[in-house]
C-alpha cells in the first residue's frame, strides 16, 4: 500500500531525528525557556526580518489556532475566514469553544478575498444594530490553502490594506507554509509575510518535523502575557525544547526550503500526469496537495494499492479526492501512482 | 412620530400591569419557586396539552437560547440553524461564548428544511472525518421566523423526522409565538408543537409582557438541572413571581391570542395595501412583520413621521425596510401610514 | 406568617410601579437607547460626581458580576475574593463559565483586606512559575457583605492602594449598596466609591426596585464595546427604559436613602433586641442583614410564624440564622418578631 | 551544573527514542487511529486488568486534565481538589477556561480526604440554595501528589465509596504515577486503580518518554465522543502514533516501572541523607521528590552547583526547596549533592 493519504504519514526528516538524538541526555528548562528554543526563536526572527517578533512553539495546528485566537480576541469578537478554512470545518469547534464566532463566508479556490472581508464589514460595522453582532476582529487565512491554492503578494496586500480599514488583525495559518512558498508561482517569502501579516505560524507537523508549530507574533499588541495562555490552553509542552531542537535543525540551514520543494515537484508531476490523462481538479493547486475529480471505476481499482483520501461525490459517477505529497514522497511511489493511473481505460 | 420599528415599544398590555401591581407587596419566595411561578407553568403544561413538561420562566430571548443551548449540548456539539436565524446573527455569538458553533445553512424566507438539516448531517456524521467536525445536536426554528414567515404542521413533522434519523433535539424559539400561531394560514397550536419538539419557548416580551420567555422542556432528558444552569447564566431572576404573575394573566384567558391576532390583522391591512399599490417584499409573512422594498425617494419622506427598520439595500434607488405591528398598535396608526405611502407618486 | 427570608420577597416601591404605569404605553427605542435610560445615566452620574462613568443597566447581580468581569479580564486572569464572596459562592459558577477563577482567600466578617490582596499577588507574581498560576487582575468586594458588614473609607483606599500596587482593577458589588451607604458607622458615599473603584454597581432588585442594578464603570478602560458583551451574555433588556424609568425615579430625590434607612433601622431595633437577649451573632452586622446564632428549641417554635433562612448549624444545639429587613419591612412586623423572641425562655 | 530541578529536564529513555528512529519512515494513518495506538491502548488494558478501558494518549498533563474534565462535568458541574492539586494552582486556570469551577479544600500533606468529599459535598448538596452553588461531580486525586505524597489502598477506597454515596466520579491524575507506584510503603497497583477510580491517567511526559499521558476512561459513561472532545481540546496529535510507539516500549515489559524505582532509590538516598543531617521536611515524601526546608546560607552555596527548585520561604531564615530525581538521575549525582550538603556547618 503506497500511501498519499496526507502529508503527516511519517516521523520526522532523519536529521531532525538525529538531533533529538544528540541532545536526548542533555538537561534543559523546561517550557520552552531552553537555550534550543531561544536559539530557534532568534534564527525565525532573522530569516522573517522581524527583530521584535515574539515566537512562540507548540506542538499542533488547532492548538495553534485557538489559542492564538483565544489570546488575541475579547469575548465579543470574532474571526473572519473563508467557509473551507481549517478553523471554521476540522477543528471540531476549538475556537467556539473559546468562546468566539468563526464568520465563514464563501470564497474561490479556497481563497478569502479582501472584498469578501470588506462586505463582512460593512454589515457588521454599519447596521444600527452592530453591538448585536459579533465585531469582526481577526481574518484567517491559511497558505497554502485547504484547497492547494496560494496567495499573492498583491492578495495579502489587499487583504492588509482591508485590515487596516477595519481595524483588524491578519493571521496566516501556516500549517503547510512550506509548500505555499515553494509552489508554482509563488511570490511570496518569509520576510513578506511577517511585514503584512500581525501573526502566522510557520508549520512543522506536516513539513518534516515529529511535530510543532511556530507562531510569529509581530503585532506588539498581540504578545502580552501569551505564555500564560499557552499555558492554559495545554499548549506549552513540558520539554519544550525538542520544539526548538527541530525547529532550529529545520532553519540552520535550507533543509525547511528543500523538503517543501521536494514534495511541490513530486505534486507536479502528478497534477501535470492527470492533466494530460484530461482529468479536472476541484482547485488548481500549484502545492503539495493535488485534488482530481476521477471516475468512481478508476477509484476502486486504485484503493487497493493506493490510500488518498475522499472529498465528496461531484456527479453521480464521479469523485474528487485528494493526493498529498510530502517531504517524505518516494518519486518512484509517484511514478507507481501515475502508471496506475495511465492504465485506466477512462484515462486519455 | 408613529413607531413600527419593532414590537417592544412599549411597556405591558395593562391587564399585565394592573396584576402586577394588586399584587406587588405580596411576599414570596423568590427564584420562581412562588405560587404565581408554579401556577403558570400548570396553566402552560394544560394550554400545551404536556403535563409532564418542566416549564421555566426566563427574561430575554438571547438568554433563553443561549441557557437552553447550554444545558441541551456536551462541548463538542452545536446547533443547526437558519442563516437569518436569531442565535446565527443578532446575538452577538452568545451561543459561541457558551462553547458552541452555531452551523448556520441558507434558507429560503428565513426557513430551515428537513433537507437542509438531512444535508448537514450527512457531511457531519459520513465523514471519515467526523471526529474533526463539530457534531449536530439541536435543530434550531423560529416561528415567526425573523422573515415573518412561519412553518407549517407538515414542515415541522418533516423537522422532527429528520431529527430523529440523526438523534437531535428540535427546539424552537416562539419569540414572536403569539403572531406565528395567529398568522394567516397557520396550521400550528401549542399542543402540536409540544408533539413535536423537544423544546420550545413561548415569547412574552414582544407579545404584550412587561419582560419574560417561558421555556417548556418536554423532552425529559432536557429538564434535569436545569435551574442550575438558568442560575449561572443569569437567568434566575430573584422576583421570579413576576413572570409567573404576568404569563398567568396572559394565559388565564384567551388574552395572549388576542392581543396576537390584533397585532396581525393590522399587519395584513398594511401587507394588502403595500401589495395594491404594486410594491414587492423580501419575503411573503403571514404575521406582524412587513419587509417591504421600497423606493429611497419615498423612505425619505416616510422617515420624517414614521419610524421602521432598514434591511439593507436592495438596488441603487430600493431599500427593503420591517414594519411591524404589535398587540399596542393603533388602527389609526397604520391608517396614516397607508395614507402617507398612498400618497406617494411611486405608488400605483 | 411574616417573612424576613430576604430582601426581595415583594415586588417594587409604589412610586417605582406608579411611574411603570404612568409611561407604559409611550413608545421609546429598545436596549437601553432611551432617553429614561440617558436620563438615569446622567442622574447617577451627577450623584457619583463622575462625569465621565459609564452607566449600564442590567436585570440582576449575578448577570451584572458576570458580564462585568467577562468584558474586564483576559482570558487568563481572575477575581481575587472573599470566600464568602458571592461569585465564590452563590453564582453555580457563573464566572468560571465564562472562563475565569474565582480566587478566593478567606476574610473576617466576610470582608477582603488589603493585606490578603497582597499576598495572594505576591504568590501570583513573584513566583518563577508565575505563568503557569492565573494572573490576578480584579478585586471584587461586596459592600454590605454577604454577613452585612461594611466597608470603611480607609478599608477601601487600602485596598485602592492594592490594586495600585498590583495593576488591579477594583469592583464593588452593590446588591446591597443602599444598605450599607445607611449604615451606622458607615462613612462610605458615592463619589467616594466612584474616587477609589474603577467599576462598581448600585443594586437596585434588594433595594426597591421590581429589578435592576446601574453599573458604574468609571475606568474608561473598561468602557470600551461593553453593550456588544451585555448582549452577548443576554443582559440587554429589549425594554430597557423598564429599568431607566426606575432608576429615575429612585434617584430623583431621595427615596432610595430613604428606602434604606427605614430597613436599617427596622434592623437594629432587631439587632438591639437580640443582643439585649444575650444571643451572639456570627457577624458584627451594621447593616439590613442580621446573623444572630439561635438555640434549635427556639427556631422551631419561631418557625411556625416567620420566615427565614438558615446559615448552618454552629454546635448541638444552636443553629444560626438570617433575617433580612427590607425597605418594606413593618416596624410592627419586627415587634411581632421581636415579640416572639422574647418569649422564649432561653432569651436574657 | 548539576540539575534536580524537575523530572522533565532530559528527552526520552533510550530505548525508547531508538523505537522512535527504528519506526521513522513507516506510514501509518493519523490521529491515534494507528496499529501502534491500538497496540498500546490494548497493553494498557491488560496491564490494568480492565478488558472494557477506553484509552487515549495525549501529549501533556494540563491538556489531559482539562480535556477530561471537560468532557466529563456539565456546566454547572466541578472539581474537588485538594488546594494544592495541580488543577488548582498550576495551571493557569485551564479547568476555568473550559468553564468549570475547581472546589478546592484544604489537605494535609498534598491529600484530598474523604471526609473533606464529604463536608463539600454536604455543603453543596444540602442547602435550599444549592442550585446557586456549583454541582459537585468529580473528585480530583493527584498520585503521586504535588507534595510527594502517595495513597494508600485504603484512602482510595474511601474515596471512591465517597463518591458512590454523592455520585460522583473519582479521577486521578498520574502524571507520576510510576514514582507514586513504586514509592516506598505503595500498596496501589494499576488494576487496583482501574477498579477505584472512574478514570485516570498513566505519565510519561515525566516518566522517560518524549512526552506522553495515557487516559484510561473505566466508566463507560465518559467514554462517548471522547475523540471529539480530544480534538477540539487541541490534545490530537496529528501523527499520534509517536505516543503509541512509545508507550508500547515502555509496557511491552518492566521498563516504566524499572525507571520508577531507580528515581526513587535515588530520592530515599538523598532523603536519608538529608534526615540524617537534621533536616525537617515540608511533606514525608516516600517518592522522587523530596521538599527538605533548608538554610539560605546552606542554599546560597548550593545554587551554584545544583539546581533546584524554590517551594517558599519557611521562617526568616530557612526555605523550603524541591530536589526531584527521575529515570535519568545519575546516583553520582546525588553523592555529590548529598557531599555538599553535608560540608554545611549547618548539618548534623
Amino acid at each position: 500500500m503506497l500511501r498519499f493519504a496526507s502529508d503527516y504519514q511519517e516521523g520526522a526528516h532523519p536529521r531532525v531525528l538525529q538531533k533529538l538524538a544528540e541532545t536526548n541526555l542533555e538537561q534543559t528548562a523546561g517550557y520552552g525557556e531552553d537555550e534550543y528554543c531561544l536559539r530557534a526563536a532568534e534564527l525565525l526572527r532573522e530569516r522573517c526580518m522581524a527583530p521584535h517578533a515574539a515566537v512562540h512553539f507548540l506542538v499542533g495546528g488547532t492548538q495553534t489556532n485557538m489559542t492564538f485566537l483565544s489570546a488575541a480576541l475579547r469575548p465579543h469578537q470574532g474571526a473572519i475566514c473563508a467557509d473551507t478554512g481549517h478553523i471554521a470545518v476540522h477543528e471540531t469547534g476549538a475556537v467556539e469553544a473559546t468562546g468566539h464566532k468563526v464568520i465563514a463566508v464563501s470564497g474561490a479556490e479556497g481563497k478569502l478575498s479582501a472584498e469578501a472581508v470588506d462586505a463582512v464589514c460593512r454589515r457588521h460595522f454599519s447596521d444600527d444594530s452592530h453591538e448585536h453582532m459579533v465585531m469582526p476582529k481577526v481574518v484567517y487565512v491559511s497558505d497554502s490553502t485547504e484547497l492547494g491554492t496560494i496567495y499573492t503578494k498583491a492578495e495579502l496586500s489587499q487583504l492588509r490594506a482591508a485590515c487596516d480599514r477595519w481595524n483588524l488583525y491578519l493571521y496566516l495559518d501556516g500549517a503547510r507554509l512550506g509548500y505555499a512558498l515553494c509552489a508554482q508561482g509563488n511570490d511570496v517569502d518569509l520576510p513578506f509575510l511577517a511585514s503584512v501579516c500581525d501573526a502566522f505560524y510557520i508549520g512543522g507537523t506536516k513539513q518534516g518535523l515529529l511535530f510543532g508549530e511556530a507562531l510569529v507574533l509581530q503585532n506588539s499588541a498581540l504578545q502580552q502575557d501569551f505564555r500564560y495562555i499557552l499555558k492554559q490552553k495545554g499548549g506549552m509542552l513540558a520539554k519544550g525544547r525538542l520544539l526548538g531542537v527541530q525547529f532550529e535543525e529545520m532553519f540552520r540551514d535550507d533543509l525547511y526550503f528543500e523538503l517543501s520543494r521536494h514534495a511541490v515537484e513530486q505534486a507536479m508531476r502528478l497534477k501535470a500526469a492527470l492533466a494530460r490523462m484530461g482529468f479536472s481538479f476541484l482547485s488548481d493547486s500549484p502545492s503539495n496537495q493535488q485534488f482530481p475529480i476521477l471516475p468512481d471505476s478508476l477509484l476502486e481499482r486504485l484503493r487497493k494499492d493506493f490510500a488518498f483520501s475522499d472529498q465528496g461525490r461531484v456527479d453521480a459517477t464521479h469523485t474528487a479526492v485528494r493526493f498529498c505529497t510530502s517531504w517524505a514522497t518516494r518519486p518512484e511511489d509517484v511514478d507507481a501512482l501515475i502508471g496506475a493511473l495511465e492504465q485506466s481505460p477512462l484515462a486519455f
